[in-house]
């Protein structure tokens, strides 16, 4: 479970933001930043209640600005600060509030010092991003060159923050989240977990009821392939009340969901797999036929994972299963490659070969055809450990791509219960929504 | 290259597009759809104008609907169309067209026989989503259970896609792009190649005098991790005459920049290597330390890859690079694993185990901190064939995910290198912006 999370608002602050650039418009593209900035002023508990994406024109700036203005008391815009002639987002800012623009002087000086840092003589394209509407202040960019600007207009504000992710978020944090923590004044507290395996659906249907008799909570389930979030939100006036709702309401959710419960919202599963390996001293490898290697680059994807992960091999081929894997030549003549015995003797062969904890096998069918009269969809995965065997045939539904996604996310789940002794779970992913 | 893409436009058809749901506005999910039909419409020579975030509210999205309208022909919207009380896109429309909602019999009769296709028994409220509003018009959803809807307002025309990404697409082809099609007239033809290794800045340089003489052809630049997609595009009232002048455009970018083209924009780079494999009847085996398995898992993603995919080992503990790939101990005991040398056998010892015609190996530091000295980023890559063996060492910039990200680029370029016969290409890849 992620760690609660408590802020102070002053009622509904409300945002709207606002991206600029031709390069979204046509999808060359996506619009991250706008996702970026929700997720970060929702865990201030402060609502983005409309999005705009605009062409690099200086009057539809103009115009999302007045009309964002109109609907909120806070309008980002990112996107456009930068010195080439389609950055025009400073001008669209200026147009509306009817000024010209001005070099700021202190902003200058930073800039002029960046450059020098850099050992990159400074041009006169460069001092562009320094022209700012008057009536403006600079927010210094500490990973870029253009700096954010901040607009106050009667008691509303509008904030330019540049394009760029990195520079986006370094800018948003010096300038943008500080000024409206300190526009708010009750407390949000939000705690969110992860579960694996169970449709959106279901979740929703396990806390049907729960949620009925407990009306201070907000929830929002929010899956992803065969994985849902659900988070948890109440506000009040006393943080410390407003704490104990929530956290009581989690220990009850935690207790509905049972073993479905994966983990903390901010972890994958595979995060969370890893962790409990490195809790429990142990280590895994890997053999995988249809998943060849996703489960390996997921695992190793996270941080510290060559403690626990000891390596995999990826046997695509029927012969490399005997070859490499050891699995009995017989086994495969008589009931071909897509078969749960052979996944036991995979995740056996693969364990013994890497002096690992675990064995961890998938075989079956993606897709686009069936396989030796097995369906797409088929997936045998099982794990080996030096005094147990399990297996478990799952039925997938969808494309190649989700079949294969879908099988990551069950045999990461498999494993976890496996190291925390728990049954395997539900064995069919419905049709995901999402 | 991909296949010249030609159509008929009818002077400037502009597009509105509004993309629904609590979800996007919070960031729980990233708005891809907006970008997916913006990369979709440009295609077809279509501009997509504007775009907007709304929430899960009926007056947000008709005043959404309206204001689009205001300043398009086309106004496409995203999700909100299942079958749950936040799906209130249908209701938006019919408020804004201030009309009632009706069961569509058609639609009805449709999801019903997909119900009984899937065994499933259809609910009530399964059937929400054929309630459309009075005066539209159903699209067919081939792949989900909720159908668009096309309603003409005078000569403009709302469109209602569903929202995951699968079915907005199945419900884009079958309605919407044959409508946009019709509406046009003069002909738009675009191509498009790919690069690797080649940051955005050179690949713009190495075209800009021949830009500047060629000023019918409009070019953009699409830059992801350590690729580059150029596309031309140009347009005219006789198709022969502007797909002449595509061809020709194209013929001219291809050499000028040389073996940095690696195919077709629609290819992904694994794409590209399994079609050069399968055509040269040549098989890979991999061998992956750094990568921990996202080599084998790009390549087994494309269909028909088992044809030409032996398979591979995660050799990520350092014991196993001896014990299953069979890298001298005196080697990795004077070396380490990240070395040149430990690379080169790992290619050769995965080449021998999966009787494999290419074997491919990478070692190195994804971080995020350094490991025996070496520094993060240091990218060691080999290839190992019957008759030669190569190496090429890279240095790479960013975090552990942009380096193996990177990694993947670099060792699939280098096979697509060595099966052509060509020599590595550059070994550095600047910072990329993006």
């Amino acid at each position: 479970m992620s760690p609660r999370k408590s802020s102070k608002v002053k009622g509904p602050l409300s945002v709207c933001v606002i991206a600029v650039g031709d390069e979204l418009l046509s999808g060359f593209k996506t619009n991250t930043n706008s996702a970026w900035i929700g997720r970060r002023l929702g865990e201030l508990g402060i609502d983005v209640v409309a999005g705009r994406l605009v062409s690099d024109d200086v009057d539809a700036i103009a115009t999302a600005i007045a009309d964002g203005l109109a609907q909120c008391q806070v309008v980002i815009v990112s996107g456009g600060l930068g010195p080439t002639s389609d950055d025009v987002t400073r001008a669209g800012l200026a147009k509306f509030a009817k000024v010209g623009l001005a070099r700021d002087v202190h902003a200058e000086a930073q800039l002029r010092a960046r450059f020098e840092q850099m050992n990159r003589p400074i041009k006169d394209s460069h001092l562009i991003q320094v022209d700012l509407p008057v009536g403006s202040t600079a927010i210094a960019n500490s990973v870029g060159s253009a700096p954010g600007v901040k607009m106050n207009i009667n008691d509303h504000v509008v904030f330019l923050v540049p394009g760029p992710p990195r520079e986006m978020q370094a800018v948003m944090e010096a300038g943008v989240v500080p000024d409206l923590v300190r526009r708010r004044s009750t407390f949000v507290v939000t705690k969110s977990l992860r579960t694996a395996l169970l449709p959106e659906t279901t979740v929703a249907e396990m806390l049907e009821a729960w949620i009925a008799k407990n009306d201070q909570i907000q929830i929002a389930y929010l899956p992803s392939a065969a994985e849902v979030v659900v988070r948890l939100s109440a506000h009040g006036a006393d943080n410390t009340v407003v704490s104990n709702v929530v956290d009581a309401a989690a220990e009850d959710v935690r207790e509905i969901l049972g073993d479905a419960v994966v983990g903390d919202a901010g972890q994958s599963l595979a995060q969370s797999v890893v962790s409990l390996l490195t809790a429990a001293g142990r280590t895994v490898a890997i053999a995988e036929s249809l998943t060849g290697g996703m489960i390996a680059a997921a695992m190793t994807d996270i941080p510290g994972a060559s403690a626990v992960v000891r390596g995999g091999v990826v046997s695509y081929s029927t012969e490399s299963k005997h070859d490499v894997l050891g699995v009995e030549a017989a086994l495969l003549e008589a009931h071909g490659p897509v078969h749960s015995g052979v996944a036991r003797e995979m995740a056996e062969g693969v364990r013994e070969r890497f002096h690992a904890d675990f064995g961890i096998a998938t075989t079956g069918v993606a897709g686009p055809t069936e396989q030796d009269g097995k369906p797409v969809g088929t997936l045998h995965l099982a794990i080996a450990s030096a005094t147990s065997e399990v297996d478990v045939t799952v039925h997938l539904r969808g494309d190649r791509t989700t079949i294969r996604r879908q099988s990551v996310v069950h045999a990461l789940d498999l494993l976890r219960r496996t190291i925390l002794g728990l049954p395997p779970g539900p064995e069919q992913i419905p049709f995901w929504h999402g």
